[in-house]
């Protein structure tokens, strides 16, 4: 079984729907010590001391705690975000990640006779979750400027989704928009992904509507600006009627998707306040920093309100692609799409300074 | 929305599936301190102290490591798994607790234009995935035995999915038979659920058996036998074209479903061979004592190869959803199913010397 080629399985025996499928492909975690990985928008500083602390005693005495299942809804860690985000616990929804938490809902909300629109560049594992649950998605083209014009949103369906800010743009959609759409679409499950919200000088989030709009859900994650990608923790913000949907799914699929460790982890994450609060100025100083950094080599940077950016290097540098690749020859990983439309552009992941630093040195000598 | 009656939702903008599932129910977790817990199977032993080590380890530096995306496919684990288990790490999916790797496997085998079969009583998990995922499940009749009749399974098929020890009677299946019915369904996924194998006196797996039937999928877990329900670590053993199915449908859902802690505990627990041999042996001798002090009060048993034991109480104990209910009162905790067959049984896990004796104390008062 060791000469097995995973491109050419015997798919004799699979469902028909898993031979057609073509999963997602998450940013490389190269293991590689020396590496300046900013490629997949994970937060250059550690988690909350606290979160070390909870996970600590949570195994205490031999770990014994663990013997037991953790709590199917993750009852306290709602009970906390609740209070962080004054919200009421039944308007939310955690899951293993806001992966996970983004495929429960496409299950809940998407399966309909109507499609379901996306800009046509944003997260690309949208359209891999359409497959996957069969849902028609429409991918309605961005802006010449790259950000969402929700005047072309204007037809029958059975919910939008999109990132705000949008990856991989790092564009913000202002509330108000998103409340016109909401609005305009009061049949339709509107679900707007906060991965990178936290990063936005305003925080301007959409979950502030949910009281008043019964057809918005608002994911977020623990991954970004929580510093916590190797816990697995999302959550979704909705109506109770919305959240219910999700809870009956969940417990169709996987009773306990938040282990223990996970559970403590995220609630310390939550109640140090000032920790987090201070963790994403330093990212949205170090965001301007290395903007006006690499506007002085000549690059084209979208406005971003995320922990990356978008940036087009100056036409002297070479293409695209080759940029990407040298800076990977130097160790230093950023993201390139071979795709239409962003071809031109590298997703940068805003780093630490010395990061930031290496990153700018390795361009300027190209 | 704190009025919010989860039993009334406003269903308007739910998927037509959603609107009919019926989740699973897990055994309670009361939070109670002086309970005697023995509904839901939970090992009565820490797990292995080098668990707490390797977690330990990996919260080191503030939890720093915590920053980064876990490994998607757990490669370390399913290196130490394959090196436990004798086979290759392309035969290994690793899931968040068996619970999700079995949904997986119903998304991916069983969604055909043929039946699943499924003996009638059995972990009542499997037909809430068949709703999830629009299988048809059908239920064979277990002998009077309550033992499963493999001659009863002689029909086209999608598949054949049980617990082996079957839940909640304990009862072991033979390996030649359960290779008879591989034969026999050359062209149907063959899926035993193994939740409680390590706990059978000769320990006989079927993972032995997938080198030779392409059509086998083995299911464990490391929330029983390893105490690690807290943690949510399960598995699939098959051959890589199986496997292959699994990983793409997971990479289309969730690209991570193992957190960083669970995937280095679940590592740590592996590599204490003895550790985990010594434990399964305690809870085997623990077992014959409760069967042994049980059948002196005139308990019916069902000859076990799992953690638990289902026992009938003697007529002169009153009704068995009675003996639930005083021992309840009484704060031991068992599980009692209330459906055909099988509501004259309590399902009793296996305890401590201490907790066991409490429950024999509480049953020889009534």
């Amino acid at each position: 079984m060791s000469n097995f080629d995973a491109t050419k399985p015997d798919i004799r025996l699979w469902a028909d729907l898993v031979k057609t499928l073509v999963p997602y492909v998450p940013g490389e975690q190269p293991k590689h010590n020396n590496l300046c990985k900013l490629n997949t928008n994970e937060n250059p500083f550690p988690p909350s001391p606290k979160v070390a602390e909870a996970i600590q005693a949570e195994i205490a005495n031999q770990a014994d705690n663990l013997r037991f299942y953790p709590a199917p809804e993750s009852d306290k860690l709602r009970e906390v975000m609740a209070q962080t985000y004054s919200v009421n616990p039944n308007q939310i929804f955690v899951g293993n990640g806001s992966d996970e938490v983004l495929a429960h809902i496409f299950a809940c909300f998407f399966v309909k006779n109507l499609p379901v629109l996306t800009p046509d560049i944003g997260y690309s594992f949208y359209p891999v979750y359409a497959d996957t649950f069969g849902v028609d998605l429409q991918m309605i083209d961005l802006s010449k400027d790259f950000s969402i014009n929700i005047d072309d949103y204007h037809q029958d369906c059975a919910g939008i989704i999109f990132a705000n800010p949008n990856a991989p743009t790092g564009i913000l959609l202002e509330l108000d928009k998103i409340e016109s759409l909401l609005k305009n679409h009061r049949n339709a499950v509107v679900v707007v992904d906060e991965a990178y919200i936290d990063f936005a000088e305003n925080k301007s989030s959409a979950v502030s509507l949910i009281e008043k709009y019964d057809n918005l859900v608002v994911t977020q994650t623990f991954s970004k600006s929580r510093s916590l990608a190797g816990l697995r923790v999302g959550m979704a913000f909705a109506n109770p009627s919305l959240i219910e949907a999700l809870n009956r799914y969940k417990n169709s699929f996987n009773s306990y998707p938040l282990d223990k460790l996970a559970q403590v982890g995220a609630v310390a994450s939550l109640q140090d306040v000032d920790y987090f609060n201070d963790c994403c100025q330093k990212v949205i100083a170090l965001r301007q920093n290395l903007v006006n950094d690499l506007q002085n080599l000549g690059f084209e940077i979208l406005p971003s309100q995320a922990n990356f950016i978008f940036a087009k290097p100056p036409v002297a540098m070479g293409e695209t692609k080759q940029v990407f690749e040298k800076l990977r020859e130097q160790g230093v990983i950023v993201r390139h799409f071979n795709k239409p439309k962003i071809s031109d552009y590298l997703r940068i992941t805003i780093g630490t300074q010395k990061q930031n630093q290496r990153l700018v040195e390795c361009l300027r000598s190209l």
